[in-house]
């Protein structure tokens, strides 16, 4: 039976739905063949991730980003989709959990955790940043790896590894290895809190007693700091903001991201159903959904702005005009989340508007994956499947949770 | 008397050299009013360096690499070129030489002459780079402010620094704060060769000496460094080659920048006609002054290209299409400089290709100063005069080298 409640009025119909459902799904089977095809290193393990449009590596460097993300994706993937719970998805994460347990981490870096920004082919490590991102994403695939494998000393490492993301955090960053400054005041970046936010929800999944209590509080710690990034009375939502929650000066203070707000739109809704807290479901949907969109589309050409300065001055990001594919990504995650979650017709129109631009603008019919980098007319101005930047990671999540999420939907509707 | 063996085939003409040189004069005094209107701090001393389309701060840090260029630009106008020999020029390159001298230099960093990258409008650190070249431009400042001013004590700190940059290049790099990673291989950047090349010019210029030998053989090498980036047997100069001189694997070892290219081509112009060396003049003209020419230059939309791979792959730098102003710069200075020594027409219909572009896109005729950053179909994306990495530098070097170099070419001919 159809629930007539669900039915949109206007032209959105459950055909519609299922359409979209039967894009992600077919989308998401060529994306992860052409990972699987290009990507594996089966010499050294882990995982290219520089690959060109036809899916030849162009560049043999291994990034640590996007080696964890890869392993955390492929095990998601296999864990909660039938359809992927095949050997090879679960023997390729394996090996790019192996390559990142012998190679990212730094020795004697001052700090026992400390990993490894960009390796060579064979593991050596060549850079290193001075933030918390590399360790994030090490903790994620060791967890989700260590689901899927049962290796209780994996999920430990992973435990150890948050620990002390959360006293850099938290508690003193000196260990990340930046000098201090004359002038250094705390700067509050979203990304922090949000990333954390995701790996406290990695971490106490399905998860119960008091290793998930000590998560829990920082979990709230996390959508605090995030919360305070809405400023202007409630009109912007700002990307760095100082440790008291107060806008800071210049470009940094005025700087809106709005695919990381969508980003942390979703992470905040998920957090507030999660939790029955339906006032943080309200402001993720009215805050960090709705505003990227009313500051961030492109209404000449289309498409999400990458950065924008929240009065008007033109922001001094070389790219901050460029169409990105990850904040399109995010963008159809979120509205289509809070479509799921409050049947708001507006935002399914959101979630149809960033559909129709991202599949005809980014996903590349030719050959397969998507492209990441365009104009702000929407042509492709960097031709890669695969970057320093851009791994497997952003197009399938997004692939699997609107599948996942239509699904849901679409359920309901049949039962 | 007119000589003729200096006139063209073709439509060139004396006549045109003297509009160039009108422009450029009548272009470089507009530039100069402009930092002297916008962009002096007169509260804490020092320049504002982000500065809108109009004239306006969008932002009150101050970049010190943008500090001492600016120190040095003044300084340079004013003691080379009569119509900028004004007290204010002088007492506005003072207060900035004052403000770099007070606050650039960052106390107990385990280097004596490290300095910031990035300051607050009252000079408090906030950034520091793990490089060179905050220090190189602190150099150029205090050297030619010593000129100026006479200050002995001012030019041999400038000469002290430079002791420690030599050493931090051709020695022992540790003091720059960068970690040892296991899997570090050096990697010789242009970059750091020309910036060394360009400190020895000016630290020598019109001196004698033991002090000046030192810095001749510092020269020397540059030179030998800066020639091993001609690489794919003379077709191409690679950005970044290993310490052996040999190409580098992956992107990195691809890379070409073509402004990089032009500006180590008139670096090494100079740097032979000052030493007689022949072979050398040649190779800057056909090798770092034609290659980025028929490799960079966008046959479609005009214009230098930013980044290009030699292999047709496509640069991971997000800006790699864009036009941006200082190539452009350096492709004048370069062609004048090469077209005035040897008197071969291609380098002047070069010079005049980038000039039609450059004034035909990059400058504001409304508000003054030029644009810094086009898309690669040329229209203006990022609409500041003055940004991070734009100041009072690329533009009004490029107007008054262009000067001087056109005055040199008309006084031969009408003599």
């Amino acid at each position: 039976m159809i629930d007539s409640v669900f039915l949109l009025e206007g032209a959105m119909s459950v055909e519609k739905l299922q359409q979209y459902r039967e894009q992600m799904r077919t989308e998401l089977d060529k994306v992860v063949d052409f990972w699987q095809k290009y990507s594996h290193d089966t010499q050294y393990g882990g995982f290219f991730t520089c690959i060109g449009k036809d899916g030849k590596i162009y560049d043999e460097l291994k990034y640590v980003w996007l080696q964890g993300r890869q392993v955390w994706m492929y095990c998601r993937l296999y864990r909660t989709m039938e359809r992927f719970n095949k050997p090879e998805i679960l023997e390729a994460a394996k090996s790019g959990g192996a390559f990142l347990q012998r190679f990212a981490r730094i020795p004697n870096s001052g700090s026992p955790w400390k990993c490894a920004f960009c390796l060579t082919r064979d593991g050596k490590a060549l850079k290193v940043q001075r933030t918390i991102f590399s360790e994030c994403f090490y903790v994620m695939a060791m967890d989700e790896l260590a689901r899927v494998t049962g290796d209780k000393d994996m999920q430990a490492e992973a435990a150890q590894m948050m620990d002390q993301l959360v006293h850099w955090v938290r508690v003193d960053p000196s260990g990340l290895g930046k000098p201090q400054l004359s002038g250094d005041t705390p700067v509050c970046s979203m990304a922090v809190p949000m990333m954390l936010l995701c790996l406290v929800q990695q971490l106490t999944e399905a998860r119960s007693g008091e290793e998930v209590d000590k998560y829990r509080e920082v979990g709230g710690w996390c959508v605090k700091q995030i919360l305070q990034h809405i400023q202007r009375g409630g009109t912007a939502i700002l990307e760095s903001v100082s440790s008291e929650g107060k806008e800071l000066p210049g470009c940094e203070g005025r700087l809106q991201n709005p695919g990381h707000a969508l980003e942390a739109g979703w992470f905040l809704l998920q957090y507030g159903l999660e939790n029955g807290d339906q006032e943080l479901q309200r402001t993720a949907v009215d805050k960090f959904m709705e505003i990227p969109f009313l500051t961030g589309w492109d209404k000449e050409h289309g498409g999400l702005l990458y950065f924008l300065d929240v009065d008007g001055y033109c922001p001094t990001q070389l790219e901050w005009s460029m169409k990105l594919w990850w904040p399109h990504c995010e963008a159809l995650i979120a509205y289509l989340m809070a479509y799921s979650h409050t049947k708001e017709p507006v935002l399914l129109e959101r979630f149809t508007q960033v559909y129709d631009y991202t599949f005809s603008h980014f996903s590349d019919a030719e050959n397969g994956e998507w492209f990441g980098y365009l104009t702000q007319q929407g042509k492709v101005t960097l031709d890669f499947k695969g970057g320093p930047f851009k791994g497997f990671f952003h197009v399938p999540r997004c692939l699997y949770m609107c599948e996942k999420i239509l699904d849901s939907i679409l359920n309901k509707q049949e039962s």
